[in-house]
């Protein structure tokens, strides 16, 4: 604004990464694991996020099942996806997948993975709910006993691999057709490195979606509550507002 | 993107906004009062963040006045900072300031308000205190009883009006002089659109730099520990990491 303003390329084309001295990278967010080959479980598929989830990775690529109480409205959602993704009650949708991500709702969250404890003893699970209520004043955060949703269902799934990611993203730019590129980066969160990668590598499988390591799961709270800020920012500037982090 | 508007020197200056589909800005974050007549005060401003503060305004060509409990470490302060920054003792920094910025450490947070609370009667105040907690794991959030560093002084501080920003920033990118543009979206909380407005304002005179309404106070606590996964990205990939808002 002021002094010189004269040199430098640096800087601007906005998307992430206004990194103001070039420096390699120290740790690289894309060198991560070929995930092509694993299987992708959503439960609560047939919602608004988990369908926009089911069909972003399932246009790339992904082999993709939608998980339901209901098997057959899990199996006609799936069939209005298309690109191969198929539909199947909860159960078998945790069985059949490597990796599970669980897009239920809040009310539902503790409930549908208590029963669901057997299955997905073994699997990489992935929480991306965002506990949060609602009044005339808008959204606001709420507390889980455990700390936050992911938290929850450590408690709830000792035998499973549990982390968090997705949470920031609109469900209405993922089920749009026309959108081609869903502009933002995902915050992975759990205590295992090799977990996270997969999570990270999953989210880059997205066109324009990249995945950044944010933390342990005891630091999941904030980033499930920023969704209340994200709603805020929304309903302000009528956006889809996404996040992206920068200087790396 | 550009569209039919002719006047309204405004739009994408290139920072953020991947938006996908070009569509007129409802609410254009650019849009903001004029504040370059405005004495902002820095309470703890010989600190870290502090300092970053005081210096990036100060070279915007704000007037600012850095506050210390000692007068004299808030003068020495000033006179390395150079722009035209003063120092002075708390209580000083306040009664001169329009705008204040509360950057005390946590630990001193609550104190250093409770005895200012007459110097901040009807002053803006500006909370970027991020409550953490350190052990091996390495950060994690602190939760006030009031819910927030931002609730906490606006419990304090009745007669204030309270909003809360600056959170996010790298203290050692903002006292960094070369480092000429802070890439950075700057979350905005408040209860006053009035206010808010003019914390935007106060961001967006920083190269780089652009505020961003992101709701009310009660959704502060969120934002303010997102610091704790902000440190976990910068340990990861050696960052200094920032936050961007796509699609405004």
């Amino acid at each position: 604004m002021t002094s010189s303003s004269s040199d430098s390329g640096t800087s601007a084309n906005g998307s992430a990464a206004g990194s103001p001295a070039p420096k390699p990278p120290a740790k690289d967010p894309w060198e991560l694991p070929d995930v092509s080959g694993l299987v992708v479980g959503v439960l609560g598929g047939t919602g608004d996020q988990g369908r926009g989830l089911a069909y972003r990775l399932a246009l790339a690529g992904q082999k993709v099942i939608i998980g339901s109480r209901s098997a057959e409205r899990a199996r006609a959602a799936a069939d209005e996806l298309g690109h191969g993704v198929e539909g199947a009650d909860n159960a078998t949708c945790a069985s059949r997948s490597d990796v599970i991500i669980v897009a239920v709702p809040w009310d539902g969250h503790a409930k549908t993975l208590q029963s669901l404890a057997e299955e997905l003893t073994g699997k990489l699970v992935v929480d991306c709910v965002n506990p949060l209520g609602f009044d005339k004043k808008g959204a606001y955060a709420l507390t889980p006993e455990e700390g936050s949703a992911a938290e929850q269902a450590a408690a709830l799934l000792p035998g499973a691999r549990v982390t968090a990611a997705f949470h920031h993203l609109s469900a209405v730019l993922l089920q749009d057709a026309e959108v081609e590129s869903i502009d933002t980066d995902v915050m992975v969160l759990g205590e295992s490195r090799a977990d996270t990668d997969i999570v990270q590598a999953l989210a880059g499988r997205i066109t324009g979606m990249r995945g950044v390591f944010a933390g342990r799961l005891r630091n999941a709270h904030q980033v499930e509550s920023l969704v209340a800020n994200l709603i805020s920012v929304n309903r302000r500037y009528k956006a889809h507002a996404g996040v992206r982090l920068t200087d790396i």
